[in-house]
This record gives structure tokens, sequence and C-alpha cells, in this order.
């Protein structure tokens, strides 16, 4: 099949899975999970394969991500399990309301149609993309990384294989050249929305060629606030937990700004080192990389001097205060413009699993349709439901009817 | 200023906007609905002098739309002050999840920032979408088309005017020439959403030379479908409303479906073409252009036929189905997949204002973000806001804590 043959195959397929009974597309992901389990060794072969080819060739860390186990397998069929318990999300009222006697509108959630999901490396990514789309009804064209391309390729088998006879295998379409990504994005008349994971450039070149849109999932640049009224242990915790517990995520800490009246910020920047971060200070902070266990520090002279910090250097991804003043935090909280604004608690909580969203598909920096973790919601899109019994709209610019315009 | 400037400072003006408590901002709508009532005769004179600068020049159509009377500024003030009225849209709780004991999670409602907004003729949708900019906190820039210049510039004047001394002049930029627009559609680091409201080739045109979303504002090619169970009477008066009471209007029906078992198709012909509609059927129907006082017409065999009729050759504006049997309405409702599903009754309810959103700023055609009419919610981006006492991943991902996930 051409790219084009197989979004317009994932759009078809995508109408009948949405046109199928609630509970039967609930089984549908029950069936998913049990499929990934019982095919587990057939899968953590293909891995295996991936992973030897990629022996030397790849850095450790990229190898990490490459790789399954068995234990992250029954954590993927169980996340995906949890999903089909969720409430139903297509065709939830969001919006009723009686514009006039007898006529009455519902704006109700919907399918978005198509998505083209590319990722890189991390092969897990493909199950919870896969039933992410197939919760919501969404035709899916994936694209993942070439190391992983074994694992990829029997992972789809596993999943679509799950889905017969009720949707054909067409509903998530697999892709492994760059050639074809190229085509796909062509295709603004059959595919509806674009979500590149990975890095900043790849989202930047998917963005400038394609009309489709492009929900952006970019590198995080996130900021920890440690206000003057801080408390010490916590100002430590939060900033050691933002930055060591994965410093490569898109939600680690990148600076830490400190408030020119904070007790003792030398303690808060020992403690730090002392967890193995190299902090980088001043000038010297333009020079490291983003994602490394490593931090850039500087002192703000009070919360509106790290606000426009925040505003100026931040990629609008997640951002923290420590503050046990009120006051400060819900100022803070107001007017920074980010993603996520957190009072207290890591960055590293802004992540569709924690919050509850069951599963993630990326994280938004657009700002327009999903913002931040982005789970079943922002796979869909809504449209506008009217019933009446022959209205028309003559008598009401004539004014022999009115509007009433009733919520319910 | 340069474009860049006006795009910054009206960020910064949107910042003091949505700053402002929720009342301070309800009465500058009410001031600027009043500033139009006051100043109408300046609105008036400024008017007057474009229409005379576009006789000869602009089609009757166009210089009918261009024209501005006191009836048109009351109701134009009167829309403004009902918007003001509306329950506030900026913070609104779309969510709240406790995460775990002592950390909660909302998702809010914010400004998306700046809007971008391109108009033609019609000098009204000034007022109008500078009010939703002002009721939703955003920063907005206009670009009006040349023929209302002087109507325009004086709109801006006053109703920038009432804004002070509480917010800048600036957080509603007015620009003149392509130029301009060119330079703006270059800023997608300050601009957030462009929204082009005119010909399909002026939305093509934007979207493929900017990388700032853009909310499609396309016109509708819209179908209305008359099932076999149609009552005649109310098949007639839908398909003649929704033709003829606006004809150059987005939401104007382009194409009657009729179902081939339906009683009487000639009658509803005549119907039509005796209120002045030309009727255009099979090869020829290709000829015409939509927005005139015309339609095609296609006999199709079933309910299926007709869904895929639609989805081949609309726009996924607004559809209607017409008949009295109640399993029919329910499987086209539930299969049309345009932004606006209708049975039994006229297109032309597909309205902001009709769909008792206050007012629009245009109908989106896209399907992300905002579908339909959009009125203030369209405007509108989230945020997600977490509270802690000092909470970190670690103790959850060593299984010393469990997320609750509770939805409140």
């Amino acid at each position: 099949m051409t790219p084009r043959e197989q979004a317009v195959a994932a759009r078809a397929a995508g109408q009948t899975l949405r046109n199928l009974p609630s509970r039967k597309r609930a089984s549908l992901l029950r069936r998913v999970g049990s499929a990934l389990e019982a095919n587990a060794s057939r899968i953590l072969a293909a891995n295996q394969q991936d992973l030897r080819d990629a022996e030397g060739v790849l850095s450790d860390a990229l190898t990490a991500r490459l790789g399954l186990n068995l234990a992250k397998i029954e954590s993927l069929a169980d996340g995906i399990r949890s999903l089909s318990e969720m409430p139903e999300p297509i065709g939830r009222v969001l919006r009723q309301t009686q514009l006039a006697d007898g006529l009455d509108l519902e704006q109700i959630t919907s399918p978005l149609g198509v998505l083209l999901v590319i990722f890189e490396s991390r092969p897990d990514a493909l199950p919870q993309v896969a039933s992410l789309a197939l919760r919501s009804g969404n035709g899916l064209i994936l694209k993942g990384g070439k190391e992983a391309a074994r694992t990829n390729r029997t992972l789809h088998e596993v999943i679509t294989g799950a889905l017969r006879p009720d949707v054909a295998a067409d509903v998530i379409g697999l892709v492994e050249t760059r050639e074809e990504v190229s085509d796909l994005l062509a295709l603004d008349d059959v595919i509806d929305l674009v979500i590149p994971r990975g890095s900043n450039a790849m989202v930047r070149h998917i963005q400038e060629n394609t009309r489709i849109p492009v929900l952006g999932h970019a590198d995080g640049i996130c900021h920890v606030f440690v206000d003057a009224a801080a408390d010490p242990d916590m100002a430590r915790a939060i900033a050691i937990d933002a930055k060591t517990d994965y410093p490569a995520a898109c939600n680690a800490m990148e600076t830490l700004l400190i408030h020119a009246d904070y007790a003792n910020p030398q303690g808060l920047i020992a403690a730090l080192e002392d967890a193995g971060v190299k902090v980088h200070r001043g000038p010297e902070a333009r020079g490291f990389e983003y994602g490394e266990l490593a931090c850039s520090v500087q002192t703000v002279a009070d919360l509106d001097a790290a606000i426009d910090h925040i505003h100026q250097f931040g990629s609008g991804h997640t951002e923290c205060i420590v503050t046990s003043d009120a006051e400060s935090a819900a100022s803070f909280l107001d007017r920074v413009d980010s993603a996520c604004v957190f009072h207290n608690a890591s960055t590293r909580f802004a992540d569709g699993y924690r919050f509850g969203l069951g599963a993630e598909v990326g994280i938004s920096t657009s700002r327009i349709h999903a913002r931040g973790p982005v789970g079943v919601e922002g796979l869909l899109t809504t449209r506008w439901r009217l019933s009446g019994s022959g209205d028309t709209v003559a008598p009401f610019s004539a004014g022999e009817r009115e509007f009433t315009h009733k919520t319910k």
C-alpha cells in the first residue's frame, strides 16, 4: 500500500471502530492487553535482536530506552486494561443548550479521524499510542525509530491481530522510512493531527513541512523557583527529585531560580552537588546541554523577576514554586503562563500517567487544542448536534420567535 | 511600531488585562459598548466616507456588507454588554483530581496569548472580535479590509480609548497592509493563533505561509438530506430557509440530497424554484458558484449513500437530515462527521449568536482546538495547576506512596 492508501484505509477502519458499541471497543482493548502478554516471548525475542544490532552503535542511555522485559510488557498490558475501564470518551456531552422551545443543541466529543505519530527509539510508546488511538476511535499511522524496527513490527502485528475480526488491521498502520513520512505529511486531506515525539529539531522540521496541525511535543526547559519563604528541606527535596529522578526527561528541572532573600542558597546548591548534579552559574550556564545531570542556577531579586525569567527563557512546559507563603504561591500559579504550574511539588509529576489520564501520547507545549500531558481527550474533537421539529431562522429574524438560550 | 513591536506590546497589555479582577474586565466591556454608542455619529461619518469611495468600485452585495447604521451600532453595543454578563471564562476549573493524599491537580482555562484576526469588508466584525478578545483576556492584532479602512480606524480608536487607563491601547493593534500581515505571520514566537475570515483561497494562502496555528474559517458546502420519511412541508420550509435566508453565508445550503423513495421530489424542487432558487442537476451542477441563490440537487439511494456523498463532497461544516424516522435521524447524527449535524432544523442555525455563545469570531472547519461556531471558549487554552506540600516522585517509584487519582 502507498502511504495515501494506508492513511485512507486507517480512516475507513477508524469509522468502523467508532461505530462499534462502547462495550465492544473496551473489550478490544482488553484483547490487546492479553495478546501482548500471550506473545511476550515473541516480542522479547525481536527486542533482543534489535538490542544486539544496537550494541556498540547506540549510547548506553539509548540502549536502555530500547530494551523491553517481561515486567515492562506486563505493565503496558495493565495500563491498556485500565484504559479500557475509563468512562467512554466518545459522544460525551460537553454542553447542552435549549436554543428555543423544541430546539435543542448539544456539543459532544468525537474522534479526530486519523493521527500520525512519529516516535524515536522507545518501543513501549507503540502499544501506549495504539491503545490511546483505539480508545478514542481514531485511525493511526505510526513511525517508530529504526533501532527498534523488529520490536515495533512484532508489537504492531500482535496488536492489530488482536483486533480481528471486528476492526481491520489497517486501523493502525506502521511505516518505517523517512520517505513514507514525507509522503504522509502531504496528506492534509486525510490526516488530522501529527504528533512528533522527539527532539526540538525533529518537531521543528515537521512543523515546517506540513499543513497538517502539529501537536508540539518538544523539550522542556523547566524551572524550580525557591522563594524567600521556602522551607529549606522541601526546597532541597524538590530540586533534587526534579533534577535527578530522570535527568533526560522533558519534565526534569533545567534551571533553579533562587530568591535573593532565601536564607541558605549555598546549602541548596551543595545538596544538589552531593546528589551528583553539576551546577552551572552565571555566563557559564549557557554551555551545558539540557537533559544532562546538570542545571543552571540563577539568583532573582523577587517573585516578579522569577516570573519574568521564566517567561523569557522557559519553554512553557512545567514550572514550580517552593514557598510557604500562600500569596506568593497564588500569584505564581496565576501568572506563570506554562502548561503546568506547580506549588511545592516536583516538576516530574507533569506526566499523563501521574496526572491520572491513564496514558499519554506526549506532553504538548502547543497552546491550542491540548496542552501539557495529552491523554485520550487530546485525541478528540467536538461536534454540535441540533434537534428541531422543522425550525427555520426566518421567524427569529422577523421577531416572531425568540431564542431562549437556556443552559441545561 | 513595527509589526513585531505591536505583537509584543499586545502580549504585554494582554497580561495586564488578564490580571485585572474579573469585575473590572467585565466593566471594560460595558465601557466599550457605551463608547460605541456615544461615538456613533463619528463612526457613521467615517463609514459614509468609505461607502462613497466604494461607489462604482464594489458590487452592491459588498457595499451592503460595508455599510453601518445606528441600529447596527446599537445591536453591536448590546451584544458586547451581554458578553460582559457571561460567567467569567478565565480560570474556570475543567477537571479536579486528587493525585495522592495532599496532592491536588486542577485543569483550568487560560487566555491563549495573542490572536491575529484577518477579516474582509464587514467592519462590524471589528467590535465583535475585539470584545471576544477582551472577554477572553487575549492580546489582539486586527487586519481589516481596505474598503473599510476609515471605519475600522475609527472603531479601533473608540474601542481602545474606552480601555484607558486600565489597559494600554496596545492590547488591540490594527494593521492595514499586506506587508504587515506577512511580517506578523512570521512571528510564531509571539502570536498564538491566526484566524482568517474570508475566502478559501485566503485561508489556504495563510496556512501555507505561517507556522502559527490557523483556525480555518472557510466556505461551507452544506447539505440538506431529505429522507424518504421526511414530512414534505418541513422539507420545503427547511430547504428554502437554508438556501434563501442569506445565500452568501457559509452555513447556507449548497446541495440538496433527496432519498430515491421520497414521495414528491418535483414538488420540493418546484418550491425552491418558486422561491427564486436556481436548481442545478446532474453534471451541470459542477458549473455554479457556491454562495449564489442556487443549489445542486442529487438523488441518493439511501441514508448510507447520503452520508457517503456528504463525506466525499462536503466541507465538514453543517449538514441536516429532514426525517420523521428517529432511527435514521440518530444514525445520521452519529455518523456524519461534520462540525454541525442537525435534525429537522435549518443549516442557518449554525452561528455563534444563535448557538448562545454570545458572539462568534468565526466558524471553524478545523478539527482541532475549536470546531463549528467559535466564541470565547475557542480563544482559551488550559493550564494544569498542582498543589502539594513538598511532594516528590521518588517515593511513588519506590512503592512507598500510591496514587489515588480520585476525580473530584
